[in-house]
């Protein structure tokens, strides 16, 4: 679990950066408590192997018995995972623990609603880079565990050519030459259209994506026909719970939506201690 | 700004670890750009020294033209900044500037809505330690902004005596009088009850914060009248729209709220180049 | 033990950065020591979980049979640890852990001979900002151990309202009604006074503490009738030896020392290998 | 001036992790000051350059004029340098300089006092590895500027064989060849010895400096004229005031003194604000 | 340049922890020198913005004048930059810079001199992960700029089934649809195969790259004309200088090579003071 | 071996920032693979120590039998280690492993053919600082395992006065003394000469070691005499193949070679999982 190990030190560090003083003036370091992590809400929980990894990391002993797997479905009152330990390192890592998997749980829930919505239609809902800074491997491995995909982790592994690349490179067609001849042979070259024009072009230069902005389902539809399987469609921008489906009634492959990750509803989630 | 840098540096890193590609590929080193951070719904701004701030932490040169200050209402359509400088710094710091200002905006919106119902009632609101870990010196940021109040930063700054250390000492009064004796006297002691007999008994052993947990308005305003003043009274516990201003008027002297930073609606805002 | 983890890492890399030629040169790398860990001189020992957790960090094996807790007196010549283990492991630790619990043990020392003086009064030693840069954790710790208090840990967790400050807020009563409305309501606000006059507009604005700068012993007995248990008094600027008890006499509630770790002499420590 | 910005940068970030709340609370962002840095007690000024540089890395500007240079004696009431820039900025640096320039300049008044105790001697004095944590390169920086010399920095950079090494390499003479045979030709090998018999043997095997570890006066007169320059002689353990004149006129070449680093009286200074 | 930034001060951190110890003992520190970068063998020069970056980072101020560009040709005796400012700036930078460009520019030499030999050919040439630890990001412009081509940067931005991922799948057909299923749409699935069977298999299945791994020219051949230009073939295993020619020959698109990086002839280049 | 730790963090932290992507999409978490490491190509094999240790960083289980020790000759064909444990670990650790092992290998190897050239002579071979950045502990303990030898670590460990500080100081007599002056004890001083009058005068003055820069093998022969054993000489300049051995005939001490580290050769090695 070690990709998220950065987060879970962050957030150690942050929250008791001179150590737990309340339970350190109350507390006996040798105490040992009992309890479980308690779903306050339904929803699909996600991050449980975040629990084991900060006790681990804070130092202490504690041992977890997860009652459910990384993406099941958990009903309000359920009891995700029983742990028994040290008491100072439980209520040092409480909030770290809660924190997370309450945002992953949020974001796997959401996108498991919204994969839903779409799922007789074959356009996969994928994330952004709209995700919380420095959390960013958090959120998308949530995204996947709710079911949906994973769209380029940063500007450094995708080539996604806006407006502005376009205009620099003096047209759709030079700045997709350009990426295609640079890019590694790995990486898809995607192309931002505002126009059945544009689509056009971008194919006939060679892009491998096309991401429609934007643009009005009848548009869209357009441009499932024109692209007829050359080049992957990606419907992007204010991608709702009103639309989804109409959107994806147009054929397109892909949809992303940032509201994925940029504004999370928490699933609640409570420690209760024995 | 130098509190905001680590989590500048810490996005920028994440979102590009090897620099922007695309931006490599089809714009040339020293093109130059100009454009405008735009609202596009209407809310509490915040944040606006991280946009100066993280173009120049990538290391180009940008100008910034602020339109707004922090705390400002702006409605949708409504210009935040204009900005001028090398387009490759923009590209680079875009994504990083609108996902720290719509969140932090999106705080500072929603505590400012949240204070506007208890605005005739002496409770102050605050928030919690359910922010975004390694944010958290932002989320609280934008809270004040809104109007809100901070509560303790973190497990070492603040003393919260909640069930399991009123346990551990034995009772109220012992975890109380460890804390009064131990703490810095610096520091307020507080004790998280759930009963007014607690709460008696963290009076009477010295307590300068009572927390009342999930307690009903009614028992609240015996709360108040049993304190009179001896100790700061804060209602915790679901507060919501619904029932925020019915506990205000109960005399407690603080709401704290973990939903104003655990599940945030990011404030619309994007970055149009001319 | 975590909360010393980077001031080990740091004293490791510093001492080591290249490991340990000396050693590497003339001793196998699976050569077994043991030794102990001896006071030579009398004083409160202070840091001892220090000892396995270096050991630790520097990935050795090495067993630590502590004979003292933190907070006992040793008299000199008195074993403090019996250790075993590899040779190569404890060479490296040796001077990061004597140099670290020789200068916690000498605070400790110092602060308990301190507090001693004044223990037939109310008053309690504090320690001040005025730690070694980057083991203010330590530092503090050493304090405590030795029966004194901590005053705030930086200046993001208390508010200390100096000259300065008040000048800026154009008077005592301005910046202690805006410290007491901004800070959050889990701190307490003090301020640094020069007169009798400034105690009282102080008590007046509602301060909770006031620190008391370079009284006369008659002054500070005229704030303690004053003050009548309305706020605490902070007694400051240069307390010694000298004039200790007779601060301590006039009623204050806390006198703090910078000395207690600015000017340490630290307590005589040494590992003798068998 | 960059090999000390670690230690400035740490000492911020544990003074301020989350900003100076009183400054914040109280004085406006644009507000200026001026002021002084002023000795309050007679000693030799150190560090002078970290003034400004800690102005610089919190990022306020603020001009500093030095009227010292490190290694000048100043005396009680001397103003060492004029400051004035950004309220906020002097405020937030001001207790990490005087945390560092006094304990600097402790260091360089402690260390020109003992070099003058020796001064008709050849003898030099230098420190060793008891230095604070974290802080070596401005320990050791502040005893050259007091006039003494730095022993090896650390425990990958210098040889110096001591019992242990002796026992586990078998012999005096295996352990030096060992190291001669190995270590870089640019590092001197230095043995520790008890006897005048080792430091014969340490001679022969070709060690380039012999420490004489606690011996009498009497003993290291012998040992200076065994070793009649072939090798340098290093005079160690509780060298202090009383003895330390005695033991340089044995003509030993270099006295090394833990305390010097170990054991730090501050030399008191202070910021005075206009 | 920022994505250099971390190696520059990496490098910086290793050579010099504790100053340029030489330099102090005998250049004031405001001596001021010019000099020259100069090529001493003919080659492809490479990473010139590292000059100045370096020397800023070092905190000195010195002026740089670039003769050339990256990618530039350049002869043995070549002046690359004259540079003029602070001595202890530019004798700190100076092996740092040297280390960085020497093996940068080897690296850009040996792929355009690699590059040349298939310039009659579709085959691009490009770099794999055998690249120096922590300097891959360098390593990786470096075949850029020498007129090669990037394969993924790294494990975590590009699928690369091998052997192993195979078994575990059960059969190509099954690991190339998990994969197509799973990964970023963003991201080419490539395959490695050993026989024209397996090739056959990855292309049914929907791969879009296939690595030849070290197949006979023979085989390479019957695979360009199944594959068909349905996907990618990349041929790798042992290029070198002697087969390189023929194995492009085959009509592979890409050569991947490994010893572009992890057998770099660094190329001559040295710093001449005037 | 923590030495290797922040090497092999940030290799794996380069190689994989968001995990083995293709690992996960197709190897299930609880798979174990064994395999071997191979030599594929005749050498010297160093750096075993990190096949374990990188495992083990990583957060898996894997046991590692060495079939060698660093310093062992291998053979094209040879099984260094077998090992067996969790695949997704081993897929993760394998390129970071290789790359390293590989990189020392191949130094140890050439440092060895090196030092076979002049087996017959005094002469030590040693390296130099043109290692590369952030790997030189590994390079410079390559060295050794290969049979050579370190000269300084960094600028902070050695003397070596150059050209440029000789302009500085004034003279060559200056430069050497007010570094024997300046230095650490521990410290040997070396000079670089251009010329016989030059050594002459840096032996007069005190010098410990003269580096003959670029110098004919007749000047080298004079110098030799001139030194008489009283200074180490060490060659420096173009020591390659041809001319190594008749360097060494002229008696000198010490030939430092750049190439060894610089311009590395990796040895083939790889992974074979069963």
């Amino acid at each position: 679990m070690n990709i998220f190990d950065d987060i879970i030190k962050g957030s150690l560090r942050e929250d008791a950066p001179n150590g737990d003083i309340t339970t350190e003036y109350t507390v006996s370091e040798d105490e040992t408590v009992s309890g479980s992590f308690v779903a306050k809400a339904d929803g699909v929980i996600c991050g449980l192997a975040l629990i084991a990894r900060t006790f681990e990391l804070t130092g202490g002993i504690v041992s977890v018995d997860l009652k459910f797997n990384d993406g099941d479905n958990v009903k309000k009152g359920d009891i995700i995972a029983f742990i028994k330990g040290n008491a100072h390192t439980i209520l040092l890592g409480e909030r770290t623990i809660l924190n997370l998997i309450q945002r992953a749980s949020g974001i796997a829930t959401m996108t498991r609603a919204t994969a839903f919505q779409v799922k007789d239609f074959k356009a996969k809902i994928t994330d952004t880079r709209k995700t919380m800074p420095m959390l960013r491997v958090l959120d998308k491995y949530a995204v996947r565990v709710g079911g949906g995909y994973n769209h380029r982790f940063c500007l450094s592994d995708g080539v996604l050519i806006k407006d502005n690349h376009i205009k620099a490179a003096g047209s759709v067609t030079d700045a997709v030459l350009r990426a295609k001849e640079k890019a590694p042979h790995t990486i898809k070259v995607e192309v931002e259209v505002e126009s059945l024009a544009m689509l056009n072009e971008a194919i006939e230069a060679g892009a491998d994506i096309v991401m429609l902005d934007n643009m009005s389902n009848e548009l869209m539809k357009e441009a499932v026909k024109i692209a007829a399987g050359r080049v992957l469609l990606e419907a992007s921008g204010n991608m709702g719970e009103k639309n989804l489906r109409s959107v994806a009634e147009t054929g397109v492959d892909i949809i992303s939506i940032g509201a994925l990750t940029h504004s999370v509803k928490a699933l609640d989630i409570s420690l209760k201690l024995d």
